[in-house]
């Protein structure tokens, strides 16, 4: 309990290749970035990068056991396993490393599916996750376009590229992320 | 109570415009026909097919009083209402048209928007209404094409397309679709 920051990134970035944990420095560049700009914590931003990805790289069969023993989303179970790194994540972040902030255990949970009501630091984390600089796939800098200039365009864009490549891939899509894009889709009409 | 089989088509036509009696008659003839190539019921597929979209032309006010009316899927009412009328069709064929077949009155229910577990005749008539002679939108002759070999491929393929022209428009998606083609997939993966 009680890790500083620098072993806590001491401690996550030996859980993944250097490939990975160079993704999660980019995530926490973005993710202070955005969050200076749409007002949310940099602090709380900055410690849910470090920690969005610590289980990525962890076996299936781990991230399977830790799901079951916290029964913490039992529906995951049934979903693509890309998913499960996220919520174990949040579990690991909290029984591991002592991060008691719902706040910052949510933005871990979230950051791949999103869901109904995200948080403006679940919205920071997620978003910061597509457009990190050395992230490269087709559409990604109109996200980073979209997101100069509004946090939820931005996400909305990133969550329907998502949509979209496991539509052109036929595999499962998460409900949740689904229900995260509509949401987006009426808080901007709500807000326009 | 106990309308023939020509007096429902009159009624039902009445209902709306020629054009989409068109498309209704078309929708008959290809869930016919797929009915009889993939073992479902050609009767009551050309049933379904007839009422599928008997409430489509109702104002939106009254498909709102059926629903409320009914407490059939209050959830329904938060989604585009483009939905609306699938639901509408199936209480107003049970209870206006004496229609008391559960499988027809599902086939009509969920034509627009799939669901998981979808029968044999759900799958005829929501796969029916995208490739019926008269539809023309972009994809439509690769759904055909896919319907002529496997009523799955072809349906994943059309669920597909509308999720995809939702993203694309920026509008709701009704999770029940996603789920329908995740649950497809799997069975298409089942049975592979």
């Amino acid at each position: 309990m009680g890790y500083s920051r620098d072993e806590l990134i001491e401690a996550v970035s030996a859980q993944m290749p250097a490939k990975r944990w160079q993704h999660t420095q980019g995530v926490m560049e973005s993710a202070v970035k955005l969050a200076e700009q749409y007002g949310a914590d940099p602090e709380k931003a900055d410690l849910a990068a470090i920690l969005h990805d610590v289980a990525k790289y962890w076996p299936i069969e781990k991230l399977k056991d830790v799901l079951e023993e916290h029964q913490s989303s039992s529906e995951l179970l049934l979903y693509n396993k890309q998913l499960w790194h996220a919520e174990v994540g949040a579990i690991v972040a909290n029984h591991d490393y002592g991060i008691t902030d719902l706040e910052v255990l949510d933005a871990i949970r979230y950051h791949t599916s999103g869901r109904i009501g995200m948080t403006l630091l679940d919205k920071v984390v997620c978003l910061a996750d597509y457009i990190e600089p050395g992230r490269d796939f087709p559409g990604v800098n109109n996200i980073r376009k979209l997101a100069n200039d509004s946090l939820e365009e931005g996400l909305l864009a990133g969550l329907d590229s998502t949509i979209s490549l496991l539509v052109s891939r036929r595999e499962i899509i998460f409900p949740l992320t689904v229900l995260a894009r509509n949401d987006l889709i009426k808080q901007l009409e709500a807000n326009s």
